[in-house]
């Protein structure tokens, strides 16, 4: 029987303890697959009491960070905090002692992973975050080694649950934002401030680390681009839905000859494409790769056993291996989202009467917006509401048409702007 | 600059021009990844004047298997060739000189994986085969080391393109079975001789193999129960459409508290489950384990670029880490069919005059089967046609309930019997 390795586990939540059961679960399993136990040899929270789904021996407990981190027969500290401070430092500080670092935050990484990695590449040291980016589903390892024939050429992901979820429950059952967003805040599937998710910052950290592995780029969070749900209307998924489209919160990093794109929108995407099925809290990521062509991953994209399975996943894989060398970034432009291209699904409000349509058209002709579908969908009193879906258009000039427009007497409201992707 | 690793490969017809293509397409990325080239040294086809998707200096190409098996330059062989003899005789020869082998060839290593692998072990040598299931998509690498924290329960597989496709056409086109067969082999999607697909050969080396990959089992191919898909009828397909159902052909792998479970045959899934909405000629695998819960994965399952592009991912991953322990497969119980227990569809034809449905159930009762839903569904001439869901039930009784039933006056043919999987 070899010895054992020992693992330092920062972090006793949700994750920290998912971590902690699938470890105990499934020991036998694991030994056999590493050829030596794996343990966990000291825990550190701040709140030993709160109730947890699993237990454990009280002497592995501790409230002091340090007796983890210097802990010598550690060599494997999972950060399970999340945040930035102070899990940036306990990184740090983990590769500093020359420990293998494993963690699930998607923050950290975003936002500091160009010097974590660097120092771990110093130290020689593996940092893995399978975690990261949508909870249990492989796609991080299967980008950085399954792929790694392939040139990517884009990544499109549902990798927000409750942003997922909640537009799911509108499409379903024919309900409004804010009471579906009320709904899953008192059933407890939200934060209790769920801004992070519904404003589109969880899945910019994502789109930001899904760029940097498929691209091998140096991503910086300033240049992702990003929105929320919060102006998606009822209105917009049944108007979408009667043309064949889903709106979903996506994630799309997409390597072009003009440079990167990154950014975080609702989408409108066709019915028939493989994320159109995935409702709920489930996420998925759909890659192409120029060898490969199109495969998607899925999966549940959080939850303690599942992010419990990435955290071991990468525990065992580091146990095999030892260092594994980080990726190298390179520098590489960004494009500005005015500059990207594509189609357009605006909801304008008008007045009922004629001549609105000549208006509106004129002035997306003026700014050589080419208008691939417009329907008058219903009037409400003297205000008609018209839907349009532009053909393929720099951003930019959808921008100009729709600031002319403002000012016309024509147009009430622009009610909504939605990008479409994902066409073939 | 680092020294090349030279790759032989051996079989240059569609796989082998994929990866040939892959290597050469994206040179410069694969190096940079590595951190040194990947050139190919030899290769070996008996035919040298066939047409291929890519060019290769003419010095490259030989008639002769030795001369790539014997260059002391080449570390990787690539086996391409498919089936088992040469294939079987060359990967062996090449683990016994001390190279790795990368093959996708499904049938050597179901019927042969024991063997390779022992020798690959001795040797100190790797054996990977991404692209044995699924073409591209990533499932080995991710079941052996992504979820190599999880005890995998399930597996579920759509592995079949050909059979995918004839089935997506069925049930969209509401053809029947020959005739969108005879379109497909004049289209040239399937073989000349499509059997091997049509009967469920190809997907039952594939059951075997994801078996043996997620319960690390010694599988033998003949402890694979399967049937292909020649007996599904378009009345099949549009009553299991209007009950909520598709019909799949599924690769399924079990490990239950009696046994394994592998098996392939074609099974109604419910419309709402992720495998449902896998068509045409894609692939997809769903995989089940204790920790992740629910994870699928997607995308083309043939093809020269997507197995070209798992190919040359197993060839990176040999050229960074060298020699890569095979996992250790152990003796494990496999269950008959006849002990499975599930639901199960099945279509008989009566005449039609009272007394046929008590006649009917009064056969299943005896057997103990409990059904769930009967329904007549039509009546041609003097013939009605009688559809039957059942509870879960044991195989064994199905069976002899309907070797009871076939004897009786109240039937005139028990037309198909489908099993029913996948319902939550």
């Amino acid at each position: 029987m070899k010895e054992p390795i020992y693992i330092g586990l920062i972090g006793f939540g949700t994750v920290g303890s998912g971590v902690v059961k699938v470890l105990q679960d499934n020991a036998d399993l694991i030994e056999k697959r590493v050829g030596q136990p794996i343990k966990i040899k000291k825990i550190a929270d701040k709140d030993l009491a709160r109730p947890r789904i699993v237990s454990v021996e009280p002497g592995l407990l501790t409230t002091d960070v340090n007796q983890v981190l210097n802990d010598p027969e550690v060599s494997i500290i999972v950060e399970a905090i999340g945040g930035i401070e102070p899990a940036k430092k306990i990184i740090l500080e983990a590769i500093g002692k020359g420990k293998h670092v494993v963690t699930p935050n998607k923050e950290v990484i975003a936002k500091h992973g160009e010097e974590i990695f660097k120092a771990a590449e110093k130290m020689q040291v593996s940092v893995l975050f399978e975690g990261s980016v949508g909870g249990g589903i492989p796609i991080i390892r299967p980008l950085r080694i399954c792929l790694a024939a392939n040139r990517i050429k884009e990544v499109h992901g549902i990798v927000n649950g409750t942003t997922n979820y909640i537009l799911s429950k509108m499409h379903i059952e024919g309900r409004d934002f804010e009471e579906v967003l009320a709904e899953a805040k008192t059933k407890g599937y939200t934060e209790a401030d769920p801004s992070s998710d519904i404003d589109g910052y969880d899945a910019a950290y994502k789109a930001a680390i899904l760029a940097a592995v498929a691209f091998g780029a140096k991503v910086k969070l300033e240049d992702v681009y990003f929105e929320g749900i919060r102006k998606i209307n009822q209105k917009d998924i049944s108007y979408a839905k009667e043309m064949g489209y889903l709106i979903k919160l996506l994630a799309i990093a997409k390597e072009t000859r003009e440079g990167l794109e990154i950014r975080v929108h609702p989408t409108l995407i066709p019915q028939e494409h493989p994320l159109a099925s995935v409702s709920g809290a489930f996420n998925a990521i759909y890659v192409k790769g120029d060898a490969v062509g199109e495969v998607m991953f899925y999966g549940e994209g959080a939850g303690a056993m599942p992010t419990g399975s990435a955290v071991v996943g990468d525990i065992i894989e580091i146990a095999k291996k030892g260092f594994i060398p980080p990726l190298h970034f390179e520098e590489k432009k960004v494009r500005k989202i005015g500059e990207i291209s594509g189609k357009y699904y605006i909801r304008i409000q008008a007045p009922d009467k004629v001549g609105v349509l000549a208006a509106i058209s004129s002035v997306f002709a003026e700014k050589k917006v080419s208008i691939a579908a417009v329907a008058q969908k219903e009037t409400v009193g003297q205000v008609a509401h018209i839907v349009i879906i532009t053909h393929i258009t720099q951003e930019k000039a959808i921008q100009e048409a729709l600031s002319k427009m403002k000012g016309l007497p024509e147009v009430l409201e622009i009610s909504n702007v939605i990008r479409v992707g994902l066409e073939s």
